[in-house]
């Protein structure tokens, strides 16, 4: 039995929720405080379904909790993009040339309620709403916090404190305001916002356009997205520039605007948005950065993790899925150093834990940046174009012999992201300069034996870049 | 003559002082506000003289404002490093194989004192000393300061404020309390921190060891450097982790440990340092962070240069270079921008430099951590040694075909660091891989046609890496 075991978390968040239940799993006694109130009780979604990508790395780590199962009970698997031209043309490109191989759109808050039953099924845990953490005496491992039901100050004392409190995280401010120690921090934002809008049921209560998709609207400088809900909606995202380009929100600020913009870029889309204009208007422009930040602990009494430690911009779909990671991987850690110990070494699980996953969720958050140019800049490209198609029947015809960056990322959760990252890159660095030489291209009747030499080509090209790459210290 | 040209300047250091000079010769109306006292009249260096590298960025800043002769005058040019080895043996390595490159020591008081008088005999300058900025109000263009003096608070209203008040700016950090816009902003520490020493000159005023040298102790996880001064003194760093590895700052709290780690590291150098235990134990240990931020300018009000805008690590020597460079390119700025104007339209000023200047900042900042790593860990490495020698033969045989990183960085003002950097990596590379190959090697009797074939293949691989990156979209 373990004795310094009072552990406190901030923020029933995702992350916080999986946290504390596999905590509670192993033993310990968890307090987790949020700043909102219990979702399941009140809606806070303000009239807005949001739906995120689940994934293999989140899976793996819901499997772990048990909850794999109840999860993908309200997931709605999305086995490619749908792409939409100006003309209402759609185009489908599979994730994956292998057939196993999807991602899923899941309610954030129907995730968060069943994670949280699943939590206060233990009765080490409790959790407590309306409970905002203002900061933490890091020093002392104190955690002050305003009940905003009854406006009363409060403060909690533990072993140890997890903030799993997102991109705002106060334990993080605290980091920073208490200098104790040479914090390392970033936040990088896009010049990109993004708004959200909704594509309703149709009056049967189904799907108006395809439920297997994730439906994407590119127009280079901005673009459009949408997710399925289990009620038969979509959410639209518009991401979009604040201010620069012949668009941006800041010119779309008149109902005639808004209605121009969206009948010349995406009128088959605006169709299906009835409450355009409510929903502009009424909806916040949020907007996308990225955080970083080292050392995410304090000694042995604090912890950052999920979008706390590394917040993310979503175009690669890998935010709730590193986080949930994230809880993984700090699971393996301390099965490492729980082993025949009384009181637990909590500055040794840290350091640990940071050194094993800091380059990984560094590598995801690069790599959403990645796509998000290459979303924009690549997506009329023809050589990426055909680099797609070229992967496609790669994966198809060589199910285990090749694995495209997106499916390294998103599908092969045995590795970590930085692995996955430095392969891909090279990978498709070497299927580009291949293409653009002349040296390998894709056609309709490409036999087995061609694409075989193919492989073979790419496969020893990626090697070369690699290895040229270390030798160069990079 | 311009209408909105009240000038304010938080910050009289080398940038805010040699920007006040230019903005002087402009017609600009100045006032500058320094924290602290005048160094020219108040000895603030508490006891040490520290100084810095100049180089050709640097002086074609001092040039446009004809302050290059003056500067030469104080400068002791430095033709290569001198690499110290644990038992006292030394090794030259010439910066150039060029004889017109070198770099200069030079005390960043004299220089700033010598600016500072400059900028005084222009009527339309006023320099405010002990006059700490506390805040910015961006909005309305009002800093507020205080006298370290009299204590007095007291606020200035301008035209336009430019915040040259160096890594740790209030006027950035008013951009991140204000909150008025969306602000990336990074701070990055090493492990590493920095103290200095001192080795006095001999009892006839002269340099104990070569003054044409910047002189290298490399020990692979720490390092010693020494910087000649013109009293015949060398001011000398230690890089040294604060808690990695067998030695760090947090280990040498002893007097004991402290000459026991310098004897067994150290020795030619312990011998040249009589008051080490002094300075040790007096002289603060430093951080070394790199600070990144965009946008630098808020509206037609606000503008951060030098340091306040992009702080570096000092392993590449360029952070005053690049603090001097900024002004430079303002000024070009300004040239194009002042052309029959009766105003001067500052937002659009402001936004064409950040556009054209960022990517050259971002750049040294990065070279300046790869130069951290390469000393620490390639100092030993026998390819990086063959790969200078190699690099020293080109550009002494091929001085107009050949530069070396170092000197497209250094010595090649015409092009900008961002530049420098893409093209210096690629030739490291193309090298680094044709040595590791066995595809070229240097020895002793190299004849001129030889080296004219290595030279063609680095020149012709290198550019191939080029391509390559940019098929890739990298």
């Amino acid at each position: 039995m373990i004795n310094n075991n009072n552990v406190l978390i901030i923020g029933a968040g995702l992350c916080g929720s999986l946290l504390a239940l596999r905590l509670a799993q192993r033993g310990y006694k968890v307090d987790v405080y949020e700043s909102r109130p219990d979702l399941r009780k009140v809606d806070i979604s303000a009239g807005r379904s949001i739906n995120l990508a689940l994934s293999d790395r989140g899976l793996k780590a819901l499997r772990l909790c048990g909850m794999e199962e109840k999860a993908r009970e309200i997931c709605i698997p999305m086995f490619g993009r749908l792409m939409h031209d100006r003309a209402g043309n759609t185009f489908a490109s599979n994730y994956s040339g292998r057939e196993n191989e999807y991602i899923n759109s899941i309610s954030r808050g129907d995730l968060n309620a069943i994670l949280l039953d699943e939590a206060e099924q233990h009765e080490n845990v409790t959790i407590h709403f309306n409970s905002g953490c203002k900061k933490v005496a890091i020093e002392n491992k104190i955690a002050y916090f305003k009940n905003y039901e009854t406006n009363e100050q409060f403060k909690v004392k533990a072993d140890v404190i997890f903030g799993t409190d997102g991109a705002g995280s106060s334990l993080r401010k605290s980091y920073v305001s208490e200098r104790k120690f040479l914090f390392s921090y970033s936040q990088n934002y896009l010049n990109h916002g993004y708004k959200e809008l909704e594509i309703p049921a149709d009056k049967n209560g189904n799907h108006q356009i395809s439920k297997q998709h994730l439906h994407i609207w590119p127009r280079g400088d901005f673009m459009l997205i949408a997710l399925p809900n289990r009620d038969g909606s979509f959410t639209v995202t518009l991401f979009l520039s604040y201010d620069e380009g012949e668009y941006n929100f800041n010119y779309l600020t008149s109902e005639e605007n808004i209605i121009a913009f969206f009948e010349k870029e995406f009128p088959d889309a605006l169709a299906l948005i009835p409450n355009i204009k409510e929903e502009f208007a009424n909806n916040p422009t949020g907007p996308l950065g990225t955080i970083k930040c080292s050392p995410w602990s304090y000694q042995d009494k604090t912890l950052l993790m999920g979008d706390a430690a590394h917040a993310i911009v979503p175009f690669y779909g890998q935010g709730m899925n590193a986080s949930f990671e994230d809880v993984f991987v700090f699971d393996e850690i301390l099965n490492h150093f729980e082993d025949s110990q009384e009181t637990i070494n909590w500055e040794m699980v840290f350091k640990t834990y940071h050194k094993a996953r800091k380059k990984d969720t560094d590598a995801i958050a690069d790599l959403a940046i990645d796509n998000f140019y290459e979303m924009r800049d690549h997506v009329a490209n023809p050589l990426f174009k055909e680099k797609r198609q070229l992967e496609m029947n790669l994966e198809k015809t060589f199910p285990n012999q090749y694995s495209s960056k997106y499916s390294l990322v998103t599908f092969n959760e045995h590795i970590g992201y930085k692995e996955a990252m430095d392969k891909g890159r090279a990978q498709d660095k070497a299927l580009l300069n291949l293409i653009a030489d002349d040296e390998v291209h894709t056609h309709l009747e490409i036999t087995q034996k061609e694409l075989k030499v193919i492989l073979e080509k790419v496969l020893q090209e990626t090697n070369e870049i690699l290895k040229e790459d270390k030798i160069a210290g990079l």
